[in-house]
């Protein structure tokens, strides 16, 4: 298998279905479209769609019956990074190598966009639900996992005590807490969530989630190393802002030897939760090992 | 019946609840459940979750059904006031007379904070479907009638279009997009969802649909009008606020007395879509008279 044809061919389908379900007709709100599509359009590597979609193939699952839902995720992923590069928030003028929303569209649409987004994601899971009742509790259950981990005990909570450490020293328990939160929660939603819609065993639940919580701290960690030693053409956005920032990041607080220590174990573990699964899981070791050596 | 006793013992209803389903537990996330509650609790009327109880009344559904669904409406309505409040939107600083999520927790938790409550309010009517299967689909369609409603084809696309309209002159048309998106489509949304919540008849609910919309377009010129005539006591925030702004409203472009005769023919067209059902209607028709007349 060549992964990177692979993340390509999964790529391309989320393109595709983004371009599909996000609205652009001419209408008095169109300005909040373009808003919304600005942001989605701007690069993004759609790593969290492409996981669910993997999560899908792994179980054998039915692709069209995910689509939906690895689109809300990347919507929920994407409002997350506009309210994050919000003057209020991390400050942020470029992402990827782009203005922000806000830099672009001004903070008040760019508040409006974000919240559009994460409303939009709910929409677009509700309406494949009601339109198509087969496997309803499926859905459900899988759209309970991305709200969750979304909102107060996932991805929320670990923005509000990033934003509450702003400039302290944190140890290492509240590091873990933010890493688990603000960036793992969404890595491991869309994976269950893909597994879940596609009727994964208990047992093969139980193997991806492992997978799961180890591949997210494990791209955190590695996120936090790339600041560090990364190259800021490839990055797309600048190098040592979380020195400059004063943040709390797994190399301030164990040391940049230990986190890359720490990536290589995340990795092994990853590996070890899923390759009894033989040839079904080549997709995701591949991607574990692509993922923790990353350069941007 | 005793329209105040009865909007007091459903107000009562959802206090309680609100005060269950929102977390206060003690946890490193804590300061922003502190956040969400400050503004859920800081005086507001329950308009929108009360329509929903009267809607499953006016029905004969189960109020315990309904709950969730009622809370989350008021969340959804919450959180909007806080991003609505910004400096980046409104910039007001005082809301019922007590400084706005801003003022009091930053602009950075205010923005997370309602996220959080348009997430939570999510996760509610979610955990609601998965934990009870009953009625499974009446459920689905009614939160799909909630999301709608708050998304780029209800309150955020006239959220937008007003933003827009800042400082312009505007027409009639578009001041009747922004009232009918803005405010009544989170108006008619509950009055649908618990209408469809508690297995409306296709007549009773059209009926109370043109009842809704009626009710929640004359809501706001009222709001517009009390902006002109109103107590500031009474109001809890300043008035004038509107001409001082140089927004366009219903009386700077129809005339304050073309507004007051508008919200009158509204509430006679509210009365005649419902009346019919007899002493079901009752409490809705008084709502209705109260509402369009009201001080505050």
């Amino acid at each position: 298998m060549d992964l990177k044809l692979e993340l390509q061919k999964k790529a391309d389908l989320i393109e595709d279905s983004l371009e599909k379900y996000l609205p652009k007709e001419n209408s008095p709100q169109k300005h909040i479209f373009d808003a919304m599509r600005y942001s989605i359009f701007a690069g993004g590597k759609r790593l969290r769609p492409i996981l669910m979609l993997a999560a899908c193939d792994f179980v054998g699952g039915n692709i069209d019956d995910v689509l939906p839902f690895a689109c809300a995720i990347e919507m929920i992923h994407t409002y997350s990074l506009i309210h994050d590069d919000l003057p209020a928030m991390d400050n942020d003028d470029y992402r990827r190598g782009k203005p922000t929303n806000h830099k672009v569209y001004g903070e008040g649409i760019a508040i409006l966009a974000g919240d559009a987004l994460l409303n939009y994601a709910f929409e677009l899971m509700i309406r494949a639900i009601s339109k198509n009742h087969k496997n309803l509790e499926r859905k459900v259950l899988a759209m309970k996992e991305i709200a969750e981990a979304s909102g107060i005990y996932g991805m929320i909570a670990g923005q509000v005590v990033d934003l509450l450490s702003e400039n302290k020293k944190i140890d290492g328990t509240k590091l873990d807490f933010i890493h688990n939160h603000k960036t793992a929660a969404l890595i491991i939603a869309p994976i269950r969530a893909g597994a879940i819609l596609s009727g994964a065993s208990k047992e093969e639940l139980e193997a991806l989630t492992v997978f799961a919580k180890n591949i997210g701290l494990g791209f955190q960690i590695r996120d936090d190393i790339l600041d560090i030693i990364g190259d800021e053409k490839k990055l797309g956005k600048k190098v040592g802002s979380d020195t400059e920032n004063q943040k709390s990041t797994y190399p301030s607080v164990y040391g940049l030897d230990a986190s890359k220590k720490k990536v290589d174990e995340l990795f092994n573990k990853s590996v070890k939760a899923i390759e009894h699964f033989g040839s079904r899981s080549e997709f995701f070791i591949q991607l574990s090992n692509y993922l923790v050596k990353r350069e941007y």
